[in-house]
């Protein structure tokens, strides 16, 4: 469970689910708890300060993962890889980071990420009122979707100036509900600690999304404020033993997006379009990147942590899709909403709400077009370019009217990812250019103006050649120059890639107006069914994940999969045990250092655990704690059978994935030689 | 330039080039050389011993190569790509051939090849005039297809019964001209020396395509006749030291298929819908296999001869398309229809040809519903039970009638596939046939009634599996007992996988009777265009490969690429230079035979070398000869410039790539022991 979430959000919808809650399923909104089934089912109810610490202990990684505060002084645990974005921005050709790992031994070696921004969500308000105010009954789309982005942008500025905070209202339940979140936000964080990627991705592409596992998918942090480690309020305990197999324990952590109200023709558009779509895309950027990384060590290295990425995603969609195109599973999606629809169609206070269905099936017709149309290039120097380039027109526009990502309360987190001197590779970004000119050629054929335009008279490899060879936006102080020079900069610009961000802006906001709209209309429907679900089955439910704070929960319990038992837990020895079953096989070799430490390790410490715990992409970090709030995990992955769990959970075999906190107290100790950090993790 | 031919047959249409023919283009048909050309150009003039004794001296690998005879006792030199369909089925995993290589001491050593048909031209004879002598002008294009397959199929069984001879009757120019192919088939064929593939593939899928080269691309086969070493007349000496710069040599081999006829909307169709098409499934077959392969050494063993090819493919596809993308190329390809269009316009006589342009246009629209719903699913055991169903209707029918697959001139070669005891993998055949069955669902979407009805109710891959575990098709005496059981013991059959076939036989049939109609169609106007260019240019010229015997021709000469000149050569001591800057690079390693035996190597041997033959997939193995029919070189790839040549030729940078006789000396005698073999070869 890589950063699924950058992929997963192409376009997000968020709305209740479909279908009455079985066993532990849910994705919990902090403010609706479910107290009860809790007491019922497990009795254990958590009381506001239970709940408080928790939420306020938890950190979310803005590049897609989840992460927590595990000491009094600014300590973050998250896994490897949502750190991996930073490691390999921090690494170089001479100090590879992400392959070999990093220990800070003082405050002073800890080294500053580039461009991260951590937020720690500390009030949650219910604004549906505020943010409907403007709407009346039988409002165009477009009217609505104006009057609904103006009000958040305006309950969003108010916030953020009365409390400095962080503040993004959050759309629920499609739009049934809005929520005001805020954070406190962290933008000094260093790098404490970095296992090598050996070792927290053992097994590689091979194990990932697979049971049982081996990894050590663990990195720390630390946030600073006023150059020096932030004195946290929050923060969790550390476990000393984890959890008993059987045990209760709870997931806290920001799952991406789910689809679980989706309705059947939603999905069946998801299994006959846009999935196949994006796994052509995915395989395509796969084998590009793999081509490139046949040129060589530094090539190696700089392809990986993007196709790693594009690996993981790939494997995701292929599980997700491969659920969507399983008959048995369409049935059950079928017969749920046939179940709500008599619902409605029963009661005639909620005969207004029938029509929503067939808006949303009308809806995936027009998206197709979408997919095949929008100019999607793929390129970190164009995305400067056309973030710069965007930005002078939004910034001209009054603020309620403004796209959401150029809202005032969203800019200082702009500018930070903007003015990143994080490291761009120049054979990287035109591998990757090439890739994105050739896709768009295919999809809109070479005859289209655009293409023509775009390609300027040469194929898609000089031609992205030449725009990277022609662009000084590589250079912080070039995109700072620029910023500042506003509009008449931008347009004097010689600038390969501002050109073409000016090039195809035109199109790129038709379809960015289309695709708005489309979603302002279906979350309108979603909404309906929303309401729908609540009149049927009561409000004490969750809505589809939005990467914001929610509370899972499930027991650490073994599952059967071809007739055998698949044990909860794993252990260190099982580590050893594995990479003496393949050998030869590089992805199966732990590094040195393990090796180095076999005869030292406690082998019974355990290693890796599942649970039912009902998670998605983006609860990569996850801190899985038990009822006394001690951490006693690590979410790192789901098993191939909670890869479904994007629209129907079950807990027959879906399994969450977890490092066993024992095992990262010991590997810091016995493998790392970092005793004095193990011992302040908790404290 | 692995056997691309397998991908790129998927439809053909065989017709003459578009434009005049510059420098030393040209794929030559063996009756009609360019004589006058050659003589002028380059003060050479063949004559017809010497054209019968090179046409003689070659021999097609009917699974998608070429090769020659090199001895008087039956020796085949190819490539090692070429023969890896054979070393990959008579590997095992103790015995890796693939890997390993190969050397028989003596004749008893030998292995046999479970299905290899190899296939040496005897006999071309113009027959246009006897197909043609059904058709009536305005005849509607199905009964003209019936007609013209009626009297092919005739003259191939009477030429059959005639002379013992594999007849088959070639299309040629797009039909404006018909020629009878004759040949002597051996179909005992055994493998007497390999190399290591790390020899053969230095330098693996990065160095593909691409030059400077250092590979031992090459294999050597015996035929046998009477379970003895057949002899042979026309064989090819070996020269003793290979081409200079700057020497006239030339190249005979089957290459598979150009499209140099195509009209611009072909080319754009091609560009924008099938290229596009291909390369999204080839990406996608190799990625699986790549997952697959991730399984184990004995599953990447099992992997990679498919995985080769799709990479290989991949690769290929990918050039050509970068090239149709290119404004430049398609410029010139504008350019020259235009003028061949004025030319038609101008001569009242031509009047009638000028329509053809507009029809071909017409044709591209109906294609992609053929990519889209033809079921296409790609598993040897399906492959199996497909034939031997649709085996079950085509003998019913009168010999003209059947699909041309099941002629009965054809049927020999037919049988020895269909009963080939090489080994069937379920593992992989599951791997494959999930793939395929997934892809079905995803191009004619989840409720496709054919998709529900072949999934049957279950997920691509539990159907796969079931489909693998219910089949006895991998054995051989399985598929006899059907065959032998005629149309009611398949009816009677429980095999899941001729189930499968009996479920999808209508739906092929509707698509394949679309897809011929369509090939005939366009045909017709490709005739009428051809007929064009004799009337503009002469008929002095050649048609669109057809993987029938050409003679090319061109020069060892350097090109330059990025301001830099590729010299024409290779040395054996830049093959371990090439090692030694890869350290670390699996594809890069030099196999322990040529490390151990590099202090003995003459360093200074020729390795590699190129020239500006004109060649594409299918020319794989062929031999390279000078002026005096020496043996000089083995073709066995193009540069990624030559990649074009499907649809223009040119002699700028483009470049085919050789491994140099002297270096296939050089290690048969001094790394691999083969002094006899060496001294055999050319005598």
């Amino acid at each position: 469970m890589r950063n699924t979430l950058i992929c997963l959000t192409l376009f997000a919808v968020s709305a209740v689910i479909g279908r009455g809650a079985v066993a532990d399923e849910g994705m919990w909104l902090f403010n609706n708890l479910p107290m009860d089934y809790l007491e019922s089912k497990h009795g254990f109810k958590p009381d506001a300060k239970w709940s408080e610490h928790l939420m306020k202990s938890c950190v979310r990684f803005n590049v897609g993962g989840s992460a927590s505060f595990v000491s009094s002084d600014g300590l973050v645990l998250t896994n490897h890889h949502v750190g991996s974005d930073t490691l390999f921005k921090l690494s170089t050709p001479e100090r590879n980071i992400m392959e070999a790992g990093f220990l800070a031994r003082s405050n002073a070696e800890e080294l500053r990420a580039p461009d991260l921004e951590l937020n720690q969500l500390v009030k949650i308000t219910d604004v549906t009122d505020t943010v409907n105010s403007g709407i009346t009954e039988g409002m165009p789309t477009d009217k609505a979707l104006a009057a609904r982005r103006e009000a958040i942008a305006g309950i969003e500025k108010a916030a953020t100036d009365d409390s400095g905070l962080r503040s993004d209202v959050v759309t629920l339940f499609g739009g049934a509900r809005y929520h005001l979140y805020q954070y406190k936000k962290y933008t000094d964080v260093r790098l404490v600690w970095a296992p090598e990627s050996a070792a927290a991705f053992m097994g590689g592409d091979a194990d990932n999304f697979e049971y049982p596992r081996f990894c050590m998918d663990a990195t720390i942090f630390r946030v600073y404020e006023n150059d020096k480690p932030a004195k946290i309020e929050h923060f969790l305990k550390w476990s000393q033993a984890g959890p008993d197999e059987g045990e209760l324990v709870f997931v806290a952590g920001n799952p991406g997006r789910t689809s679980r109200i989706f309705t059947v023709d939603a999905l069946k558009y998801q299994r006959d379009v846009r999935m196949p779509f994006v796994l052509d895309l995915l395989r395509r950027r796969e084998i590009d990147l793999q081509q490139f990384a046949l040129g060589g060590p530094e090539e190696k290295r700089r392809a990986r942590d993007e196709l790693f990425g594009v690996q993981n995603s790939r494997k995701a969609y292929t599980g997700m899709l491969g659920g969507l195109q399983n008959p048995a599973v369409m049935a059950a999606k079928v017969a749920a909403e046939a179940k709500l629809r008599d619902a409605v169609q029963s009661k005639p206070e909620l005969a207004k709400l029938d029509s929503a269905w067939d808006i949303v099936s009308d809806i995936q017709r027009e998206r197709p077009t979408l997919l095949l149309r929008n100019p999607s290039i793929q390129s970190r120097l164009f995305e400067i370019a056309e973030t710069i380039v965007m930005m002078q027109v939004e910034n001209k526009k009054p603020a309620g009217e403004r796209l959401p990502e150029y809202s005032e309360s969203g800019r200082d987190s702009l500018m930070q990812q903007l003015l990143s001197d994080a490291p761009i590779y120049p054979d990287l970004e035109q591998c990757l250019l090439a890739g994105s000119l050739a896709r768009m050629a295919e999809l809109r054929g070479g005859d289209d103006p655009l293409v023509v335009k775009v390609l300027d008279g040469k194929s898609p490899n000089d031609r992205a050649a030449e725009l990277v060879g022609g662009t000084e936006l590589a250079d912080v102080a070039a995109r700072k120059t620029l910023i500042d020079g506003g509009e008449s900069a931008v347009k004097a610009s010689q600038d390969t890639m501002v050109h073409l961000a000016l090039m195809v802006d035109e199109e790129v906001r038709k379809y960015r107006k289309i695709a708005d709209e489309l979603a302002e209309r279906e979350k309108q429907s979603y909404a309906r069914i929303a309401e729908a679900q609540f009149a049927t089955n009561g409000t004490s439910t969750y809505p589809d994940a939005t990467f914001t704070l929610r509370l899972a929960f499930g027991t650490v319990i073994p599952y059967e999969e071809n007739g055998e038992t698949v044990a909860a837990m794993t252990n260190m020895a099982g580590a050893f045990d594995h990479q003496g079953k393949h050998v030869g096989e590089a992805d199966y070799q732990l590094p040195k250092s393990w090796n180095d430490a076999r005869s030292r390790l406690d082998l019974e410490t355990p290693m890796n655990f599942v649970c039912t715990a009902d998670i998605i992409g983006g609860n990569s970090g996850s801190p899985v704690v038990n009822q006394n709030l001690e951490l006693v995990g690590l979410i790192f992955d789901g098993n191939i059978q909670s890869l479904t769990a994007d629209y129907l959970y079950t807990d027959q075999q879906s399994r969450s994935v977890s490092v066993h906190s024992s095992a990262i107290r010991e590997a810091l100790r016995t493998i790392y030689g970092a005793t004095e950090l193990a011992d302040q993790l908790g404290r």
